[in-house]
């Protein structure tokens, strides 16, 4: 009988996730049901979001049970089929999670357009980092030409793709990333008009200096310091795209004082800032409109983006570890299965 | 010669305003100019937003210059007229001033309507008080039927209003004021379906029992404890108008810590909410459909409002303290002169 290696929650982290809230398991190869597919993982995205769904608390989703496979979004092939839409050899997007073989509703999957063979340009550029960036860019930050966005994390799967499309759509792009290597491939390889090393002692002197004109978008990934030195440049009526704060998520307890809120609410008063946070599934009715934008921008070669790819099931808890500390260059893939 | 008399801006606060900071002068009578309107001062409105004015700080407005005349809005009647559109004795609004007698441009003066007399009512419920409760409410809270609407400072000037208009739209409203006789006049005589005292102990547990469906729409004017006892009970796509902070107007320090910043970002993200700042003169361009909705709403009595009137503009330093520390009842007024 053949097994499905998975990888389950097996303790909420307290602080840093770590491997022993991991545990990888062989279990008996699940079964199909009738209206269900049976897909094999070919890649795996590792996203931010996870470390939120580890904790045992209320937000805009429910927790992982303790026990359960880790959520997560796959490109797989179809094995075995109980559903009309779906056939052995299909590539499917769905949410078949940390594990080489997955039970999907078929009425959960969608089918990979041939156009793009077995890649994961599905779960980056064309899926869910995509519509991300082009969500709360451009239906939250609605930059006008000229104007400057800046951008959190601007290395990263989300990021990558926000300083993209504002460039596209005639907005000046200004990144904010981890170091001079991942700063050079934001502004040499992406087309960012510039980007700034959060770690560099004067990272706020030099983001001010980046922005003459102050900030018009700020697209919100990571909070805590980098936060910190944006909001004094936020232009009046600046919007502000919460997307993530992964700085945040591991927090055991609040940073120290003085509490910054009632300087944030009276600076919200002053220059009438829009903060709003989204998440991806509150956008489901841009789907076509991001399609046909993202399709055409693909096609044209007009969206650049790297992926940092660990092979194997097994690596999926050290890529996700790695990137929640910065140490992932691009957008984190599991290769789970070569073919 | 007949003097004017007039009230100047002296000295900076640090902290709460003191008589100190403002001066009495009697002044030679003004002359108008060609194009200017010499105005007599009926009426001047006393709001929060003219302790910050007092700030020597960036804001929305440039602060009032030392020595010069406090700003603020007035009902008064034309003296002497040298713009073709005014005549002597046209009741008239504008910026006068804290100031028995205002040389102002004739652009920038609106005739009353003789239906409103020499009322201080464009002043109030249908001149900035309401427009900047409709603006927030309706442009930026967007209350649906049945959601539950909180409005802090609800028997005061802005917010009074901003209660009754989510009732005449169908939704629930929650008041937040100071005392309990503030309390009984916004269920009893506003309307409101219920009203919280914010300095009972027992605030935050009362605020979230008088929300059991969470909070939909927080029309902000405090900050500080109010606002960190909302902050917990906002729903999912909650919206919060950020129209003061009044609070935080003479604070000299952030207060103590932890920061609770990132614990507020995190929310934001988490349940998807949109905080957005603004001032009357970001809406000018909804002007014609607030008079439509304000004047049918107050011709039919719909729109309760209590005035805090202080005779002689002597009285406008103690009004205007007294109503930083919450002594006011209802929307502040200076009778400047009485025909």
């Amino acid at each position: 009988m053949s097994l499905n290696r998975r990888i389950v929650l097996a303790s909420r982290p307290v602080g840093d996730p770590v491997p022993e809230n991991f545990e990888v398991q062989d279990v008996p190869m699940p079964e199909p049901g009738e209206g269900q597919v049976l897909v094999k993982t070919l890649w795996l995205s590792i996203a931010p979001y996870m470390r939120w769904r580890m904790n045992d608390a209320k937000s805009y989703a429910p927790p992982v049970a303790l026990g359960d496979v880790m959520v997560g979004a796959t490109v797989g092939e179809v094995v075995r089929s109980r559903h009309s839409d779906f056939a052995a050899g299909d590539i499917v997007i769905g949410l078949g999670g940390w594990q080489q073989y997955a039970v999907c509703d078929g009425k959960a999957l969608r089918k990979q357009d041939a156009e793009w063979g077995k890649s994961a340009v599905m779960l980056g550029v064309l899926g869910g980092n995509g519509m991300t960036a082009y969500a709360g860019l451009f239906h939250i930050g609605k930059p006008k030409p000229g104007e400057t966005v800046v951008v959190a994390a601007a290395s990263g799967g989300v990021g990558s793709l926000v300083g993209q499309m504002a460039k596209l759509r005639g907005a000046r792009a200004v990144g904010i990333a981890g170091g001079p290597e991942k700063c050079r491939f934001v502004v040499d390889e992406l087309g960012f008009d510039t980007c700034l090393d959060h770690r560099a002692p004067d990272f706020p002197q030099a983001l001010a200096k980046a922005c003459p004109d102050g900030i018009d978008v700020y697209f919100e990934n990571v909070g805590g310091a980098v936060w910190n030195a944006v909001l004094p440049l936020l232009n009046d009526f600046a919007r502000v795209p919460v997307c993530g704060v992964i700085s945040q998520y591991s927090a055991t307890e609040p940073p120290p004082g003085p509490d910054r809120t009632p300087e944030l609410m009276r600076l919200i008063l002053s220059r009438r800032l829009e903060l709003r946070g989204f998440v991806l599934t509150d956008f489901l009715h841009i789907q076509d409109e991001f399609n046909a934008a993202a399709v055409a921008w693909h096609r044209a070669g007009q969206l650049r983006y790297r992926e940092d790819v660990h092979q194997g099931i097994d690596a999926a808890p050290q890529a996700f570890i790695g990137m929640l500390k910065g140490r992932n260059f691009g957008k984190v893939l599991v290769q789970v299965a070569q073919d």
